[in-house]
C-alpha cells in the first residue's frame, strides 16, 4: 500500500475525527476507495473504535431510482437508527464516474433528499469528516494523469493544519468583524452583502479533508447585485456552465447558464431558501493551485470564492439572527486571481488573489 | 448484465425473502457481487423497499484485527440500532479471496464473534437470506472456469423451488417421525444419534439460496460412533483436511485431522455446546453435483450428509427439548455416494446417495 494511504486514514483519525477507543465509526466508501477503507480499519483497530462500512455504489443508486417511484422515498428508519447511535462518520467522495446518476429525473433525487434530512441532520450533529480518495476517475476529471492528481491531494491534506488554521484565522477574524462584503470580479460580478452579526468560522480539517477557507452566512434578505461563476458546477453529473445570478433584496431574480440551465432552475424552485444565500466562503489552501472539479477541493482553491445558494451553516449563524434554511446547499464558484477583489467594509481585503495580511 | 444475475435478484426479492413496499433491507456484499447488488437495487425499487449496503472487505477485517485488542471487541451499538429497525437481510457470501483472514488469530475472531452475538440473534428474528454471486475468485476455490461456475451457481438456484419443496418433504417427513437415525459410510462412519422429538425442516429457498436439504437436531447427549468427513472445511480461510471426530454420550471424546487440526481444536473448544452436534442435514439439491468448497452449495449436494458441531437450529428443537447452544455452528460433510447409507429405526432410506422414495 502507498505509505501516503496510511499517513492520509491517520490524519482523518487522529487529527480530523480524534476518534477514540470505543466510539462507534460509519465509513462511506465507493469501492475505488478500498486501499483507503483498509487504512483506516488498521487506524481504527489501533484505537479500539467499531466500524462499519456502507457502500456508495452510483450503478446501484441509478438503478434504484429509475425504478422507484418518488413517493416511496420514506426515510431509511434503520440508517436512522444506526446514525442515531454512531459517534463517528467518514464520507469519501469521488472515486468512480461522477456522471453515474446522470439520467435520474431530478424529481426522484429531490424525493430522496428530503426522505435523507432527517438523517443528516442526525449525522451534523456527530464528528464527520468528508475527503477524497484520489482515483484514476478522479484524475480524470481532473484532466491530469493519476499520479499527478495523487501528488496533489494528498500535498494539499499532509500539511501543518495549526499553521493553516492560524492563517486563515486573519480572515476569519475580518469576516467575524465585518459589516458588508462586497465581491468584485471581471465586468460581470459586483456582490454586496451584509455579514453584520454573523460569525466567521475557520476550517481547517475537522470536516473537510482538505481544508482551507474562511467561511460565514450573509444574511439572507441583504444580497444585492450580479454574479457570474467562473467554474462548472457539477450537480448529480450535471455540469452547469458559466451560471449566473442576480441577486435583488436578498432574492434571486434572474438567472442563466450557458448549458443545463435547468438543472440551475430546479436547485433555485427547490425550496424558498434556495433562492437565498447560504454561504460566502473564501478559498486559502494554496497547496491547491488548479481546479480539479472536485468541489472539496475547488472550494479551497486560494483566489477562488465561493456562494452557496440554500441552507445556511449553524456554526455561522447566531440565535436571534435569520437563518436561511433549505433542503439543498449548493456551492459555486468565482475565479478571483485577475481583475478582481474582495472589499470589507470599504477596505480591499483581497487583490487579485493576494490578500492584504499577505503582504 | 448478465440476465442471470437479474433473475437471481428477482428470486431473492420475490421468493427468497418476500419484499414488500417499505421494507428495510440491509445488503452485505464484497464489491465482486457488484452486478447483483445493483440488480437487486433494481428489484428493490419495483418493490418499494428502503435498501442499505455494508460493504464486506476481507483485507479490511484483516487489518483491523491484526491491528485491535481482542479485549476492545465490544458489540457495534450502531449496527445492532440498525438491525433492530430492519426488516430484510441479504448476505452475499464468497467473491473475493477466501484466505483473506487466515493470519487473523483464532482469538481474534472468536472476541468478534462474542461480541457480534447480539447482532446475530437479532438478524435470525428478521427475513434473512444467504447467498452467493459466481466470481473467478468463487470459480478458483471450486477449480472451474468462471463460466462453468457460473452455470453450476445459476442452475442450482433458478428451479422450481415447489417441486424441490415436495421432493424434500418425504425426507423431512421420516426425520420428523424417526427415533433413531445411523449415519455409515465406508470404514470409519458410523454414528447413531437420538432425533426424538425433534422436528425435520425443510430448506428450500427462504433462508439460504440454493436451498436443498433435509435437517433436523439431534438430541445432545444421544450421539455416540465415529465419522470421518471426506470434504475439507474451510474456516476463516483455514482448510481443515480428513476431520475425524469419536462421540461418546453426545460429546466428542476424540479428534484428529491431516491439516489444521488445532484450527479444529479451537472449534470444539469454543465453549461446551462446541463439542455436540446441533445439526444433521441431508443434501438433496441434484443441480449441485461438484464439490465447490463453498458450504453453502457443498451441504446442499445430493449424496451428502453434513453434520455440524455447535448450536442447534431453533426451529428443530420444540419448547421442553434441550437445545444445544454455542456460539459456533460449523458444518462438516461427509460423501455418501458410494459404499454409504442413512438408517432410520430401522429402515434404510438412503443408499449410495440414492434415496428410497426416488427408486
Amino acid at each position: 500500500m502507498d505509505e501516503r494511504v496510511r499517513r492520509h486514514a491517520e490524519i482523518l483519525v487522529e487529527f480530523s475525527a480524534e476518534v477514540e477507543r470505543g466510539d462507534m465509526v460509519q465509513i462511506h466508501a465507493p469501492k475505488e476507495a478500498e486501499d483507503l477503507v483498509v487504512a483506516l480499519y488498521e487506524q481504527l483497530g489501533e484505537v479500539g473504535a467499531r466500524p462499519t462500512t456502507h457502500w456508495r455504489l452510483g450503478p446501484a443508486s441509478r438503478a434504484y431510482s429509475l425504478a422507484m417511484d418518488a413517493e416511496d422515498y420514506v426515510t431509511k428508519e434503520h440508517a436512522l437508527a444506526e446514525m442515531e447511535e454512531t459517534d463517528v462518520v467518514f464520507l469519501i467522495i469521488g472515486g468512480g464516474n461522477p456522471y453515474e446518476t446522470t439520467d435520474v429525473p431530478p424529481s426522484k433525487s429531490q424525493a430522496a433528499g428530503r426522505a435523507n434530512k432527517p438523517i443528516l441532520e442526525e449525522r451534523l450533529d456527530k464528528r464527520w469528516v468528508i475527503t477524497t480518495h484520489p482515483t484514476a476517475a478522479g484524475a480524470q476529471e481532473a484532466e491530469m494523469s493519476t499520479a499527478a492528481y495523487e501528488t496533489l491531494v494528498y500535498d494539499a491534506m499532509d500539511k501543518d493544519w495549526q499553521a493553516q488554521y492560524e492563517h486563515q484565522a486573519q480572515m476569519v477574524e475580518i469576516l467575524d468583524d465585518a459589516e458588508e462584503v462586497r465581491i468584485v470580479s471581471g465586468e460581470e460580478t459586483d456582490l454586496t452583502m451584509s455579514v453584520a452579526g454573523m460569525r466567521g468560522a475557520n476550517d481547517y480539517g475537522k470536516q473537510n479533508m482538505p481544508a482551507g477557507e474562511a467561511f460565514t452566512s450573509p444574511v439572507p434578505d441583504s444580497v444585492e447585485g450580479t454574479v457570474r461563476f467562473d467554474k462548472p458546477l457539477l450537480r448529480q453529473g450535471n455540469e452547469i456552465v458559466d451560471a449566473y445570478l442576480e441577486f435583488e433584496g436578498g432574492e434571486v431574480v434572474d438567472f442563466e447558464a450557458a448549458k443545463n440551465e435547468d438543472v440551475l432552475e430546479g436547485i433555485l424552485d427547490t425550496d424558498e431558501g434556495a433562492r437565498r444565500l447560504g454561504e460566502l466562503g473564501i478559498g486559502m489552501n494554496r497547496d491547491i493551485d488548479r481546479f480539479t472539479y472536485n468541489m472539496l477541493f475547488d472550494e479551497k482553491m486560494g483566489d477562488t470564492v465561493h456562494l452557496a445558494v440554500g441552507a445556511a451553516i449553524e456554526e455561522c449563524v447566531p440565535g436571534g439572527m435569520e437563518f436561511n434554511d433549505s433542503a439543498v446547499h449548493v456551492d459555486m464558484i468565482v475565479d478571483m486571481s485577475e481583475d478582481s477583489y474582495i472589499e470589507v467594509d470599504g477596505d480591499v481585503v483581497q487583490r487579485d488573489g493576494a490578500f492584504r495580511f499577505e503582504e
